[in-house]
């Protein structure tokens, strides 16, 4: 297949078009660096550097003899979109290509402005392509689990049937995001949904839940093609971040009580999703939405879970229940349906002791190479 | 109180800054007169010129002897609003202004960007900027019915109760929006939601019907206080554009089969609605919704309304189903409910042989000034 990874230098976008190029099919990357500025802008890095999404892609070729196409640009240019779309006419466009961090779009309304322009506008000008140049291609776009919220009745795949005094109908599951940066994906969830309906383009909205996880089958085929792992406050995902300071002897940071529930999956476990929704594709006109997750725990479990294995290593590990920077429930009701990816075929990969090792020892290796100045939170929620 | 009028310029924003100028209240309009320039855009013109807004607010000085403020500039620019917001620390902040049509905002990738990036990222700056100067004041937010679709069960005021699977929660309404103009609108209650809840701004969402009428008692005190009148294509009503088809003969519009069902309200009704919102304030934290309409009907039942009232005068009226521009359901279950502003107090001036006989009136009196030419839909939804 065709298939166009929109965010390739991101942490799941390069592993992504290396997972496809592995087994044969047409990739093309296409990245603007945002997030390699906003780490730049807040003096963050990933754990270990990252090399040019270029000098990936020609080392790819030297390990694999495989090509992946590189174009630089940015969606929010829509003549750069339209070119790209009528040039490689793709089978499937996997769309990472957002500012992808919640606390960064919390941080002040010009990074707020820019999330939700950046994505919505990105989007937006995504779909016209499409409907211009191949509106039989499949987008595959990445959501996230943060879109509900955290209802208090279970949390169904993107649709839910509502009986309502003697009626009933099947409507978009009730949106409760968490962060200016979840609400641009809410946004994007519908303007989608609009251009299948009205336009009878395909879609599949993945929301996704927390990834955490350092490498893939491909990114072990050359240091240099690892992907970018971030344990700092703003682009860090909780498990990652846990056990680096797990690692490091700082104090495992729970936010308030740590009742949060969230789902998680591992970072192979994206790319067998969205392997899985590129192969089996929306029929036109359709918006599919899978919810994308693989467990459920709360941050005081995964805190609990990351310090049992770190101290089964010889690690002393603390928790900290620092203040919660974050404006959200605490301690709240958490049920997400999440069987339609399994039904096409996901084997979940599970957190299970024996991942966490793999981080830990991992970390462990590199652990000269950690800033601890950037783990702490420095954004508020509130006002 | 001191009432800020964001778009102050338009068919519902001039009267609004005369209704509640002439009760006392301390007013201030603001607008960047996109509206106008669209006009320009696609060569359309509202029946009866409108003077600039500077000489209208002049002419109400002369007129009444109170003072309407005036300040131009753009929403987008966020110094711009902060420093209004800053200087003149409203009570209220009533926003009308948005783009806002529906077939301007499917034209094209331009223009449905432009809606969304001037809508979506205009309201943006605005929440922030009352963070910042004023998180007591109310904001009163004009939504539009159309953030709902049409659901085939009731419509209720913003928020839902829902029984699912043995457990229950109030969640926001599913919304099923129109077109990238009635997206935008659902992209702003999301943010505004989350900005109330996050932040303890206090706002209502008045979600919106179709407006018709020419007058209130304000515009009727000269006629250059008059207001905005569209039968347009681009921004004239179904009712406004049908009486003016009806006078001149021309048949009345039908989109499809008509049996598609909205609410309406007159335009004074519209002034009653934003005053209660006004006068009785969300409190802190708390985002409303109102569901803002006083009836429901078919556009078949408006298009033999106005066809039989039209005929008692002497015109004559044929009605004629064009193909439909729009993609929607023709015929569809359509219940919203609407107690929340009566209950605040509202005395609907419902659509009556007198109402229709007034318009009509008004459009005999000035019809050399009508162009046909901008009558018929020529923005299609589908690809």
């Amino acid at each position: 297949m065709r298939i166009l990874i929109l965010g390739g230098d991101g942490y799941l976008g390069w592993p992504t078009a290396m997972h496809f190029s592995a087994q044969g099919d047409e990739v093309l990357v296409v990245d603007n660096f945002c997030k390699r500025r906003i780490e730049m802008e807040d003096g963050i890095e990933p754990l270990e550097p990252i090399p040019t999404l270029h000098r990936r892609v020609a080392l790819w070729k030297e390990v694999t003899g495989k090509e992946i196409g590189l174009r630089v640009g940015d969606l929010v240019n829509h003549r750069f979109i339209y070119s790209v779309l009528e040039e490689f006419q793709p089978d499937a466009i996997v769309h990472y290509a957002e500012q992808p961090s919640a606390p960064y779009s919390m941080q002040g309304r010009e990074q707020a402005v820019f999330t939700q322009s950046n994505n919505v506008i990105g989007n937006l000008n995504l779909l016209f392509a499409m409907k211009k140049h191949c509106p039989d291609a499949h987008l595959v776009k990445l959501g996230t689990m943060g879109e509900y919220g955290t209802p208090n009745i279970d949390i169904e795949e993107g649709y839910i049937e509502i009986e309502h005094k003697g009626r009933k109908d099947v409507l978009p599951f009730p949106k409760q995001p968490m962060s200016f940066y979840h609400l641009s994906k809410v946004h994007d969830s519908h303007n989608i949904m609009f251009a299948c309906k009205t336009w009878k383009l395909r879609a599949t909205d993945l929301n996704q839940a927390v990834v955490y996880g350092i490498d893939t089958d491909q990114t072990r085929l050359h240091p240099e093609l690892r992907t970018s792992f971030h344990y700092d406050a703003v682009f860090g995902t909780v498990l990652n971040r846990f056990c680096v300071q797990a690692v490091m002897g700082i104090p495992l940071t729970v936010y308030g009580k740590g009742g949060q529930t969230r789902g998680i999956l591992n970072i192979r476990d994206t790319l067998q999703c969205v392997e899985l929704a590129v192969r089996n594709p929306a029929v036109a006109g359709e918006c599919r939405v899978f919810n994308q997750l693989t467990e459920v725990f709360s941050i005081m479990e995964m805190a609990r879970m990351v310090k049992d294995a770190a101290e089964q290593h010889g690690f002393k590990v603390q928790l900290d229940h620092i203040t919660n920077p974050r404006v959200e429930k605490e301690e709240h009701y958490f049920n997400p349906v999440h069987t339609k990816l399994v039904d096409l075929g996901l084997k979940p990969r599970l957190l299970s002791e024996e991942l966490l090792e793999h981080m830990l020892q991992y970390i462990q290796s590199v652990r000269d190479k950690v800033n601890p100045a950037t783990i702490m939170p420095t954004i508020s929620w509130s006002r």
